[in-house]
């Protein structure tokens, strides 16, 4: 990527030492439990050990990260709902009133909302919780041409990036989430995943927020036709992202690398957040080691990118909504495994005998 | 069962009024998001509309109730620890250091810890977190001899049953958890599945804390003896807790039975208190609908029990502590599905478009 900002940000990412897993993994066996029954936890614990480079990691301050953005694709009637939605759910997450709100509420987490491109102007005047980094109103419609310019998709990886510098120039974070809105960017997101990993396109595309049968034949056209009109290169994920992607997701890709090279472990939400994820990992792979998956969407595309990537999402609960959303459930998991890792007591603080050798 | 106490309880189990599955739906199908999209988060919130009978339910009290007992069949040489480590882990348990504390903590519930049938006596005056409900210095090994009487059967359920609704007269209560502690209780469990289920044993048996394969051919073999010795028929379950049951599982049927009255949630843990909730079903049907299972365990066991009851688990982080750790997590995402049920805008509250028809 050639830009000042954005090369200080990819020097500083650096593969996790992997000597805390060690370490990390030592104290969670003095627990009093057996060896490796927390399962998963024990996992997560670990990773944010080896993240935080921390022996007593702190999950204090968490933050939701919402990236809006509007697709010009929408032109092809591939989503069930109008684009207008994009920005009436910005101003309900602006009141609080969205299911992001409700569940980062839950886990004790904030949300930002940013905007990358909603396709009208979002009036937030002096709400601390939104950042404008539109970079167009709304991206084109990849069946004509390119979805955004060299200099947009450079340009939304950046706004991503800043949105996360400012949030922690305000104070330290310790864990973040990344969540999308956008109508129409389940068809943006399987055209990334099918030209990144070569998979089929019909395999990798879902019915986003719920389409017909109709509409789902005409979303798969409109990727296989998208694809081989500009033939994005694999190896390349700013040309993958600019061909057919989406503001919001190279957003998402830009706070994720930001949060990388401040050593601030990731949630990432479902299909679109795990499709900025895989930007993010095709622009630096020492990413891998600080994004965790929270959970399996329903979205088939996901698999892909898992796969992909070589990690397993913490929660199946069958959800399909975006926004951070899952995001928001697993920071909820990743504390209780912070909590266990500082909090529970050890064998010989508590008295407890050991497994017989 | 025949005891005036439990008659009371069970004939107030009555199945829940479907029609609020519909209404909850109605309520889910008008917030700010795609139909369904929520996925299990939606599936849960119904059901504890249903079992509340609320449409605005709460979870402002959530009370995990932690049984405790010890087995005899553990001079078989069944298990990787000693049984002391049983009262070792309650006075863990009152002192707020072990993962079931942690976990609890998080969730903002309290936990009850329950002595059922501890092999030594529990000095915890004055603990208001702590029942004493012993039926006995644990069961015997029912490789030799039925675990239990019929009355301490019947004694192990009333407590449970009893454990409960003290707690309920302290204040209301919105939703419970139950768990477990207890030496060698794996294999107990085992055996009242394989006794119920009528599955092989081996397929039902796991290695519990983690043993060798030596002591764990030695557990299926302990189990195979114990039904071939005694018979309890698979139809009476009471007849099969008081020939290889323990007291913690008694208790924790009766913990659900009497909340089952109440119309009260219940989160059940793993693999053991999976087994409570196996005998309580058996009692009396109803309970299934008050029921939700947490996770899914790493001991195969409990996949025939979600299956004999016919429902699914939450959550799959490869748990296997026990003590309600499981149920804990499973209660945060209840309470997520809650507050999403009642702190969601509506479309029209937020002027959201709705999808096209």
């Amino acid at each position: 990527m050639s830009c000042r900002l954005a090369d200080e940000v990819l020097e500083k990412i650096e593969p996790v030492d992997v000597a805390y897993y060690a370490k990390a993994q030592r104290r969670l066996d003095n627990l009093t439990k057996p060896k490796g029954s927390l399962g998963r936890l024990e996992e997560i614990a670990a990773r944010i050990v080896a993240i935080s480079g921390k022996l007593k990691p702190s999950l204090e301050r968490k933050v939701i990260f919402t990236m809006a953005a509007d697709h010009g694709v929408c032109e092809e009637g591939i989503s069930a709902y109008p684009q207008e939605v994009t920005p009436q759910m910005v101003y309900n997450f602006l009141r609080g009133g969205a299911g992001i709100n409700v569940l980062a509420r839950h886990v004790g987490a904030e949300v930002i909302v940013v905007d990358m491109g909603v396709k009208e102007k979002i009036s937030a005047e002096g709400q601390k919780n939104f950042k404008d980094k539109k970079v167009n109103f709304g991206t084109r419609n990849f069946v004509r041409e390119p979805a955004m310019t060299e200099e947009e998709a450079l340009k939304a990886v950046m706004g991503g990036m800043e949105a996360f510098q400012e949030a922690y120039a305000d104070k330290e974070i310790n864990i973040i989430g990344v969540g999308d809105m956008g109508i129409g960017n389940t068809t943006s997101s399987s055209a990334i995943v099918a030209a990144i990993t070569g998979e089929d396109t019909a395999l990798v595309t879902g019915r986003g927020t719920g389409i017909d049968d109709i509409s789902y034949g005409r979303k798969i056209e409109a990727i296989r036709k998208g694809l081989s009109l500009h033939r994005p290169d694999p190896k390349d994920p700013m040309d993958v992202l600019s061909k057919v992607g989406g503001f919001e997701i190279g957003g998402i890709a830009g706070v994720i690398l930001a949060a990388a090279s401040r050593k601030v472990p990731v949630m990432v939400d479902g299909f679109i957040a795990s499709c900025g994820a895989l930007i993010a990992f095709e622009i630096c792979r020492n990413v891998r080691d600080y994004i965790l998956f929270a959970h399996q969407s329903i979205e088939a595309g996901q698999l892909a990118v898992l796969r992909h990537i070589g990690q397993k999402p913490l929660l199946d609960l069958e959800m399909r909504l975006g926004e951070g959303t899952g995001a928001a459930l697993g920071i909820g998991i990743a504390e209780s495994a912070v909590r266990i890792f500082n909090e529970m007591a050890t064998f010989s603080e508590a008295g407890v005998s050991e497994a017989e050798p």
